[in-house]
């Protein structure tokens, strides 16, 4: 055997690869080469909705394809593409679900338009937060659910990335009584635009780039974001007065890995397995970073940037909440599967939220 | 070569294998018999200090050998032994220190006499919660330091489960104020243990199987054990009429892998980081158990057993807060390195109650 051809061989093997995403055999041992077992090995292509690298999103994404590539000792090797390099932001779903890419990782709630269940899995206003999510989706049957809303469609989602609570949003009016949120202008997507629309603000919708200068010219009065980590990093505290809490629409927001269900079954046993595994300890993973991030972003901004916190009055926050519940039973009503969704994690809501009463709330509630 | 005689002795091999914890090279596939390159085949021994299957803290430990047989594809098969099968409970940190065993899983403060700064890994009065105690170890520096604290023991830590909050435990006397404790005999191990008696309490210490009877005798007025759902698979509502929260004491518990240093070292980067990863999914597949599990049985202890709630009153939490804080200061003081954690710890702690105060905190006061 010709052993400079081989390896030549094996160059554009590898090339071509990670542009079409095959599979591909390890060239063999010297002198083992008609005997030795091929190992199969596979690369992969992850579609993501951030920007290059973005903090604790795109981050979070490399951290999980670290993690198989090391677990799989290079059998299975994924590369993760940014928002627009393979296909836009908010087609990650449907690449994955034609086998474009193998897997994505995104947030549920931006594939309304192909499963009407897709935004229950990301974050629901005055809901389950982080804790109670993982243990919902894991313990309480929701995995089994979301897996359900997309089984069609060929793909698999697993959690995969926890922001924790979120905040309310930086703003340049206060916000004293329901008559503030009337006209005010604030960009804020998924069931929490819903709401303010209903509650009487417009609501516009802005992808992240133009979010700084809208509200810097007063195109907007208000947005939403995510929490004091990526928030600092946006320099949202140079446009905006007032950083209100909590974030209400938001107490958890869950990320997403999408799965070619196809190409996942192709893979070895173990693979499949080391995929799985990966995603649940990349989901604590990207908590663990956000909740250090976002305790030492928070003194940055209060410290550093003077930046004024402001809570939201109990009668908005009151008005907010009936609103949403309106919302989320017409959601629930409009079709059966979204009936089951809405009425499991309700059901484990009212038994979570008696036990959490007098566990994690009370002990938070002595550190005042 | 003889094909009987050799599964004989793979046979053998691995029985011996099983009694004492080597590695072993897996029979070469046939027609390939001089050229393939040997799998390398790993049995360890975990032992723990659970009975055997124990709800949640046995099948916890069990939880995650099953993952790493799978993600390793048999290549590292972990057997788990109950508390006496091989040592005894205590001696879990001993046996994997001498090589006895590769692996244990236990919690760090049964080893305070092995390293005085044990305790702080498990839990600390007053402290951080699962979510904070997750992202100082892995993000703040709280790993480092516990793997820093059993180096020259030849064995190194990884979280492996946390049960979440837990409660103050099972009471036959009310208290309603600070006389109530004076001279209440009531089974508390640890720091919680440590401040109850400098509070009046006559603390004693009972293992598990003497709980129930001691309580139901009047041996003692009261007891800790863990959280609704083990207190009800151990029957703990028919030995005492009062139910406390919040579990100051123990605001989480971490649950702890062990692992002998050299036998780590021995396996192959992939085998290791498969341990590693496995740790770190396990350690949020028991919270999540324990989130949905606690939820159910607090249901059922209320609602079917009739148990009777009760807050410990403000005064009585006030003043063991005080005394936790002198407790752990002073044991603070006993080394450098105890030092060096509850500073890291302290730190951490400010920040994160400033954030969380903004957000989980103000999210659970919502619920109200």
């Amino acid at each position: 055997m010709d052993r400079r051809k081989l390896l030549t061989a094996a160059g554009l093997g590898l090339g071509a690869a990670a542009l079409a995403g095959c599979k591909e055999e390890a060239a063999p041992a010297a002198g083992a080469a008609d005997q030795a077992p091929p190992v199969q090995r596979f690369r992969w292509k992850m579609v993501t909705s951030w920007p290059e690298n973005f903090p604790g999103l795109g981050t979070t994404a490399q951290h999980f394809a670290d993690t198989v590539a090391r677990l799989s000792n290079g059998r299975l090797s994924i590369q993760v593409f940014a928002a627009g390099a393979l296909v836009p932001a908010l087609e990650v779903f449907d690449a994955v679900s034609s086998g474009t890419a193998e897997m994505g990782h995104s947030a549920a709630y931006y594939w309304k338009g192909k499963s009407a269940t897709a935004p229950f899995f990301t974050a629901v206003p005055f809901g389950l937060n982080a804790q109670e999510m993982n243990a919902w989706l894991y313990e309480g049957g929701g995995l089994a659910l979301w897996q359900k809303a997309y089984e069609s469609l060929g793909v698999l989602p697993l959690p995969c990335g926890n922001t924790g609570v979120q905040m309310a949003g930086w703003f340049n009016k206060e916000i004293n009584s329901l008559d503030d949120l009337q006209g005010l202008k604030i960009r804020m997507p998924g069931f929490g635009g819903e709401v303010l629309s209903r509650a009487g603000a417009t609501t516009v919708n802005l992808p992240g780039s133009e979010i700084f200068t809208s509200l810097q010219t007063g195109v907007i009065d208000a947005t939403d974001w995510v929490s004091p980590y990526n928030d600092l990093a946006f320099g949202l505290y140079q446009a905006a007065k007032y950083y209100y809490y909590p974030g209400w629409q938001e107490p958890c927001a869950v990320l997403e890995l999408t799965i070619n269900q196809q190409k996942l079954a192709e893979l070895p046993a173990d693979l499949q397995d080391i995929v799985k595994v990966a995603a649940r300890a990349t989901n604590q993973a990207m908590l663990d970073e956000y909740t250090k991030r976002n305790a030492e972003a928070l003194d940055t901004l209060v410290n550093e940037h003077g930046v004024q916190l402001r809570r939201l009055p109990d009668a908005v926050l009151e008005r907010l909440r009936d609103i949403s519940l309106d919302v989320l039973e017409e959601t629930a009503a409009a079709n059966p599967l979204n009936r089951e969704v809405w009425d499991s994690m309700q059901a484990f809501r009212g038994k979570v939220n008696a036990w959490h009463a007098i566990s994690e709330s009370a002990m938070y509630a002595l550190r005042d």
